[in-house]
């Protein structure tokens, strides 16, 4: 049971002018069996809640509360909810699935066609979904975690979306002691494929476009460190890597195929992150067959890959570079103005709840 | 020590009127310590060959004698060679490498970037490599692999390029009982790569362009069969596949994306053909995210995976389909001639080395 009416939250009312967030009301979905109730503490700012807020993605619906890198304390349970009141549970980019086919049979309900994003997600019943920009949140309890004790909020905020987007490829690349693993692009998601990387063991090269980020790589554990504006560095460093993390949002600016003739044979390259919708990957065949060497995209994780990745967080006391800033509505428009200029080391993250939503 | 002065050969004179194949000798290579002679008595002809007879992959000399599916008996070997006259040995694309790359060091010599083809070679001393369609060949024993008494010459011969090319990309994703593995293309390597998934204990589905082929792919041992003739393939089969081979040539028919969306999350499809060297890839990334999906690119394989698909082939009595025609100037040209047409199921072996080369 819960005494929750509405839930307060701060987000866009016109896409067209989506940095001017204001606060608004909602009427939370009922609380369903399997659900929880989370009062949020902290939330990540994502590079996706600037696609989502300023309609890259699609215009569904507003107001739109972003966020979906929440933390918070369960305040009430459904009668097969996971949890129970008081435990402090983290919730990523997915909050429901179809429960239905293949993949989430196979317990990869993050692949699920039928899946709702934490916000910007419609229910079956038409319910639209708002994320942790908000005083609190409801959600499938299988797609929010228990949060180890020597995590702090704010620190394992960002892992809920960015973490786990690192995180998933290095898994499924079997990513251990022994592995060259280079991170192509050192921000938001690439720091912590860093530090995910060096926990799983892998050797890690740093990859950026010229040397700003060479000290900032070394102090995040990467081993070695290439930089794109060197001269013939495909060459210098070729077959130096056996799986490469791409970080990168565009697939035309060059040098990716170049970054590709890094990998040894048989080996592989990830992006994570989704370019304008109309953007092509062009490749040469030829560039693949040399090297007999194959490139894919990964998109979070499942809940059984988020519980994993908590547990390597904690037993290797992982934190993300972050910048905490209270939640209001000026701070969140600052933020995401600063998150479109890259002026973040190297993700926010949304504190100070209790204050706002007193 | 060798008796042998000159080789005699059938090969193109002239890229421009390849399809007028002519005798001619050549003074093969000193036989060098670790090299083995070999007395030819089958070669398979392969889709590579005709490429490089008709100049699609560059016109670099001539006299040039194709044939890298070469099956034959030493007759003459180097000190430090691998074995004794009278073995009955086999050759496939690759004859020789740098032996001094990460490459070769890590036993993957078929990654070398100074890796020389069995013909159209061309060693750091300058001289040039001719093929199978000859009496004999010289080549390092280290790519040349002892045959399994029960495989016969003729059956094993177009595993040496076709098979290796097919059965690669099946152990680097360590398909095993369990894994539904799909074979896009049923023609010559896509024949062999269903003989091999299933000795391997998958479960295949055959995919082709319409029906035709549905009782081939039966006999062959495919479990299911999709044609992409028909409406809707890609929705209705979704999910059906972990691995997909596709062994079309072409990137640029429409299909290569809707038959990537028959894999499952995590899937990934392997390309083991070069198209025209002008011709892209081109995906939407979206594509490869929705289902966290890969496409690469594989060539040959390496000594030990060529050793081990003998062992494959020879425990499950693997027999290509195959056509054999007497080499002579007229049945090559005969043979090319249908090979542009389509028209042999599924491969041509040439025989009778002893009659013509008497």
């Amino acid at each position: 049971m819960s005494e929750l009416k509405e839930i307060r939250a701060i987000g866009v009312h016109d896409y067209d002018n989506w940095l001017e967030p204001k606060e608004f009301t909602y009427v939370p979905q009922e609380l369903r069996p399997e659900d929880v109730e989370i009062k949020i503490e902290a939330c990540g700012i994502c590079g996706s809640d600037i696609h989502a807020a300023n309609g890259d993605w699609g215009k569904p619906y507003v107001p739109l509360a972003v966020g979906h890198e929440i933390v918070g304390i369960v305040t009430a349970t459904g009668e097969k909810s996971r949890f129970k009141i008081g435990d402090r549970v983290g919730v990523g980019a997915q909050c429901d699935s179809c429960h239905d086919c293949k993949r989430c049979e196979s317990r990869h309900p993050n692949g699920c066609r039928g899946m709702i994003g934490t916000y910007q997600g419609v229910y079956p019943n038409g319910k639209t979904t708002q994320g942790g920009y908000a005083s609190h949140i409801r959600v499938n309890s299988e797609f929010a975690f228990k949060i180890p004790d020597n995590l702090s909020s704010v620190d394992v905020a960002p892992l809920l979306c960015g973490g786990i987007t690192a995180f998933r490829p290095l898994i499924t690349a079997n990513v251990g002691p022994g592995t060259k693993v280079g991170v192509n692009g050192i921000g938001g998601i690439g720091h912590m494929a860093i530090l995910f990387a060096k926990a799983l063991g892998a050797e890690v090269t740093a990859i950026s476009r010229n040397d700003k980020k060479k000290q900032l790589a070394t102090e995040l554990g990467a081993d070695h460190y290439i930089s794109t504006d060197e001269e013939n560095f495909s060459t210098k460093h070729q077959d130096s890597l056996d799986f490469i993390i791409n970080t990168g949002s565009s697939f035309s600016e060059g040098h990716f195929a170049d970054v590709m003739d890094l990998l040894t044979l048989y080996g592989r390259m990830i992006f994570i992150t989704a370019p304008p919708a109309t953007e092509k990957l062009t490749l040469s065949p030829f560039q693949l067959l040399k090297s007999s060497s194959s490139v894919g995209g990964s998109i979070i994780g499942s809940p059984d890959d988020i519980e994993y990745m908590l547990k390597v967080a904690s037993e290797n006391n992982i934190k993300p570079m972050i910048e905490t800033i209270d939640i209001s509505e000026e701070n969140v428009k600052t933020a995401w103005e600063r998150m479109v200029k890259g002026d973040v080391r190297f993700r926010f993250v949304l504190t100070g709840y209790d204050k706002y939503f007193k």
